[in-house]
């Protein structure tokens, strides 16, 4: 009998776990997706690679068409804006749980941007949206797949990933807003396509609450003032044509109701697009490193390999590397979907403590497996004919954020008042049960 | 609102996964065992380590009187040998599937060997047992918690963790069964309570299947030629008066009908007893790392300790290393309930991979956050003070079994042919798609 | 030819880089040293552990006849208070270096603390002390090793590992000082032989310099006052007779001539310790994984062993381990041996970091090897059976302080401003070529 | 006082083990080496990366204007050719031991490849060479750096890490040697200033001796039939202009003198590079680690940098890293300043062992320094921004070779009949002194 299509790119000690929370819809999306991934999107990931070209001015103006094709099809297929709820979008949404959009999650991050981008679920793009009007101009467009966005936070010179020491000022001009500010890795602000900018400033830098302090406001691409510097690289990857541009918003204006839910939301927004978000990136990570242990395991039985009189597979380091990467993508996967259960149960608040152990652990979890994979390939490994230095590479970008490990503690640290009111009890009675026996209690 | 007591002992999101898999019987009888664990068994555990004299020829002959009482209170509460399926046992055993009794496990993991004895659930004596007349001889006063048993697998001067290595002999002369080996680490043998040893031995030396060759005898502890050398200690514990005792036996006699399923069925016995019985040493161990961390999180917040201008909590490597375990735990408890869901859906047959994976990662997790807390109590967390140590010492007989890891390394690779099918597959495909394109793909 | 004796037991490599660093006498009273370990001191510590009574009470009042024994001999060959340098002690030094004797008492490492005392190197008797007076009342017979001492630094209920927090309080009442405190695992305090203790306590606590309010008194181990509460355990292990003793000093008067250096040098007196005495730990620590390793592969090659068809030395995992292990013993010995010739060139002070990485390092490193090595015996490793599991408790314990590692950091970080100064120097210069060449550097 | 330039970039502790073993040659040649690195190299690296064009056409057809000045004013300094031992090479050799040269290849490391090329001391250039007019033709421009050199070894479709299994022919028609192979990988063979290749083959593959089936033949870089397919990518990096070439060699005919050393004698010549050439590589690469701690402890004290409210040397984990990189760089270079030692005392054949614990050690030693310094710079640290990412993929490529470990094992178990044997020596004498002392030996 040939293994469940899903069983076979999961596992199937996880999709027992979880098959009960899919609906029907639900399983026959995840069906369709594995075979669009496995019949159309890896067929076709290097000949999308080959149609950027090399020209450093060139790669830049390209929209692929391979891509575009693809994302012809998965319409057709209705697999397309998966993530996208449709309690909060009826009329362009999809009716997935987070459980059930996470597992599709990691079946796209076997096939890399690429992947996403053909079911229209690129993580830029996947952020909510605005009022009707905003809507109207911008999001219907994005969710289309006609045009596409940049999420403009990150800022050079400081520490950005605490939103709260954010430079770019937005203020309040007659009836326009003008933005100044210097941003950089404000991924997909390369794409020819991209028509917006979602550019998160100060807008009240003296309130008292620093969590009040910043607003988001729409950005035309092709606004003056929008000066892009240069594509940042990642190793040796620029990532074109989406690329991790550096930009600077030079007396940028735009009219009032270009301002996203209000002024003074703009860290309630950021909030907002994290916590699934982050689900979706863990996911996808779960997925790369599954892509990644599969190109392992085919290496390491290649019969024309052998080194030093055995096959690869017959050192026990190199079983024993396959047999931790298999733990740890599964105990990684069970930790992400019982995060995205806590999600559908109790919203993204009373998730924070999963979701911040899924952080640290997915990443660097995914970055290891991949170095294994690497290891057993040599030099190929790292190179341009195999898929997993490039991998490797937009994973490390993941693993940057130290945050989530002591967010984790200080929670796990609230614990603390309770812990000692039970030990106070316990030794209450640990006492009182040692006087009955006559003992004395040492201290 | 309380905490959920069930949450506070495991966690919220693993308990949001499987409490869908708990009957109301299952949910009960879990609520009932965390408050008697509470009430009962944790304040008893100072008295109960009193009990047994420090004489190194008394403890050996102790019953622990608050251990026996405890057990009154359990049986009557229906705390009672949880661990056996009513399927199989109408008469004596509870409807609880793996999945129930894993968490239930883990709970009675908090209180060590106590609380697992105080409700008849102790490790050596829940293997399953024989004949209807061995069962009313020897089961049935076992499930009453009247005796206890000591299974004989592990050998001196073998490496007997591959049972094909025994060199214990099972013979049959005339109407009798004649047994001669040299064993060691017999758990339970010294305690005065324990009326029958499970030996296994070979029978059937020269079967040219090497797992054919082995037999289980029924040997009451007090058979002439059953000879108790003296306990092993682990570490500097002889865990008395349980203990793990070297015996010989020497031309030991048994009828024949203490023969266990059959003539050289030995080796499917012990197999029948590693599966579920891995899970529940597995779910033990975690409600020790939990245990462990509690008492961690407890002592790094005690406002009387300060080193150096801060208190331990303020510490970010302390943070973190309370973060690393509590992500640690958390995931190691998703696996082993997931592999237990895959017994319950599968047999144990169907979840080798997974059982393997819980039994290389879950021990040396368990030893990590133990070795962790331990660091947090400074000399003290080393010391009879605290039960951290003994714990320790009780984990890392648990991780030196290293051919799970190599087992489930091979397992993996037997995805091989699947993956080079598709792989060729795959490579078919671009192949056509870059043709297509007129691109002439790079060999 | 025969491998050189001190390179069958060190390494060829490490003794190559410091061979020239010995004089004549050290390199003969090395080979001697290895010799009467080799000869003497490992045959016996069989017998020294079984002249150990199992008796509770009558193992603390046992002098071991065989350590007595080895004493002699081992002062008749000049294999005595190795650790006392000449130059302080012309009359009972000898004229070692740090480095020279840093090698010797890796040597002694292998042979536990049984070695140690054969050599009366032992750790806590091997602080230095006092007017003529008191060296004459007790520090010769120390060093005749006719009596023992103890260092009683540690309190119960207290962050002593930082001495500002002691609470012992040493007060001047009359002519006499009185001392009240609680005290614990104060080594060497069980044994018959031990005649006095160094007390720390609190002389001056309202000083503003919290490092001048500390004294150090002698306290003779009969004075009234002095209770010895109970031995404490490391993992089961009492260390009897030795022992890690509990000790309330209770209005112990003592006369004033007791105090060691000075009011208020108490801080002085545990620094001077630290620095050479850290560095014996360690290689002490060093010569222990030395050994193990050395058990570790005559099991992974004893021709007994077989598991699943393969003896324990053709697991690449297990040979993988033993290569990590033998870099990491060769890799921490060379770390200490520069430092130790660090306070050979420039006293302990100027050697701080080197020793605070060898504090950090080593301890884990021993642990470390150990482990593994257990690993390899299996439980046979964890039991009486086997060295390993006391050594690797001893070694726990050494690895207990986390400070070092953060203080090593802080040091670093003091080369802060000399970066910066040079990264500025280096941005210049950069710039000039940069604009020599016409080129306009990006920001 | 101005701390000893060579201190600052190596460290106090390990130069005052080897400054003895220095020469006043080698201390003024290593003074100039510094100064020249600081006030000429490291100024000039931007530049040097800035005239290597985008174009990725003429990129390879680039020698870099700065490179080539640096090279002019090192010569002139006498900084030149320090790898070359004036032994062996009396007219263009330099007087350095294998422990001097390894600490100046720290210091080049800290320049990446431009500072090795600027003193004429590139990896693929550094072997040594053949016959007289061999020599003349092209080592002497080689050694004035006139030209540069590739090494064909690593095979396309082949485990070429066991040379064994190298499938490029070598054969001899007539007066001339045909060559015909795919090799990749090949350092150097991009760069214009190539005129050689140094190409493995087999040019006997049926000589029953798996190490004499090798031959090394000079084969010019413009002989007809040398194709150079593309440049292999490392991370995204092509390393223009040197790059790392796919080759194909096809039918390609050099005259008979071009063999190197004699027919056969292929496996020698690369055994005689790898010995000193691994120290070299691994002392650089602990120049990189260096470079890399140096450039955290800048980012964590940076003074605009504060994220939640503390900077980032503020953060203990932040700091506990620094230390555990400054103790693994400072035991890394220690056990390579050894292994360097044991070269100088015995040849490369007597520190094998060294030499392989260095290769596994180092490598991963400085990928881990490097990533925890990326980890503090952020997404900076992996953009082209930070030399730490290109360092990265450097080191990473050096990380591959996982025989090492398998060979350092093997070695150590070389030391198992000694073991033995000594281990039954002492048991013999233990078994008799606990005779004497009346006790029967358990066992």
């Amino acid at each position: 009998m040939a293994p469940h299509p899903v069983v076979e790119l999961t596992s199937e000690a996880s999709w027992n776990l979880i098959e009960d929370k899919f609906t029907p819809y639900g399983k026959e999306t995840l069906a369709k997706l594995v075979h669009f991934l496995q019949d159309e999107i890896l067929p076709s990931m290097k000949l999308a690679h080959a149609q950027v070209p090399k020209d450093s001015v060139q790669r830049w103006k390209t929209v692929v068409p391979v891509i575009e094709e693809l994302k012809v099809k998965a319409r057709k297929l209705g697999l397309w804006n998966l993530f996208l709820s449709k309690t909060h979008y009826p009329e362009h949404g999809v009716p997935l749980t987070n459980v059930e959009y996470a597992v599709m999650a990691e079946i796209l991050g076997r096939g890399g941007h690429i992947a996403s981008e053909a079911v229209n679920c690129s993580a830029p793009d996947t952020g909510n949206m605005g009022s009707p009007e905003q809507q109207k101009k911008w999001l219907v467009p994005l969710l289309n797949g006609e045009i596409r966005s940049a999420f403009a936070m990150t800022e050079r010179f400081v520490s950005s990933s605490d939103a709260r020491n954010i430079k770019t000022s937005i203020k309040r001009e007659g009836d326009e807003i003008v933005i100044n500010g210097h941003k950089w890795w404000i991924s997909g602000a390369g794409d020819p396509r991209t028509k917006l900018h979602l550019v998160m400033g100060k807008s009240d830098p003296d309130n008292a609450n620093g969590y009040l302090q910043q607003s988001v406001v729409i950005v035309p691409a092709d606004a003056p003032g929008v000066k892009i510097i240069r594509p940042m690289e990642v190793f040796g990857y620029d990532d074109a044509p989406e690329g991790h541009c550096e930009i600077i918003y030079e007396n940028v204006r735009v009219p009032m109701s270009n301002m996203v839910l209000g002024w003074g939301r703009g860290f309630e927004i950021i909030q907002g697009r994290l916590g699934p978000g982050r689900i979706h990136h863990c996911m996808r990570s779960i997925g790369a490193a599954s892509r990644a242990l599969d190109l392992m395991i085919q290496r390491v039985t290649d019969p024309t390999r052998k080194t030093f009189d055995k096959f690869l597979y017959q050192h026990g380091t190199v079983v024993a590397e396959i047999a931790r990467s298999r733990a740890e993508i599964e105990s990684a996967r069970l930790l992400v979907l019982s995060a995205a259960l806590q999600i559908d149960k109790q919203r993204a608040k009373g998730a924070l403590k999963e979701i911040g152990i899924a952080k640290f652990v997915v990443p660097a979890m995914a970055c290891g497996v991949v170095d294994r994979a690497i290891q057993a390939y040599g030099a190929e490994g790292l190179s341009q004919d195999q898929e997993l230095a490039s991998m490797f590479a937009g994973l490390r970008t993941l693993r940057l954020a130290d945050v989530h490990i002591q967010q984790v503690g200080q929670r796990e640290l609230k614990r603390a008042p309770g812990l000692h009111k039970r030990a106070a009890e316990l030794k209450e009675k640990e006492f009182s049960v040692l006087s009955k026996a006559g003992i004395k209690a040492h201290l």
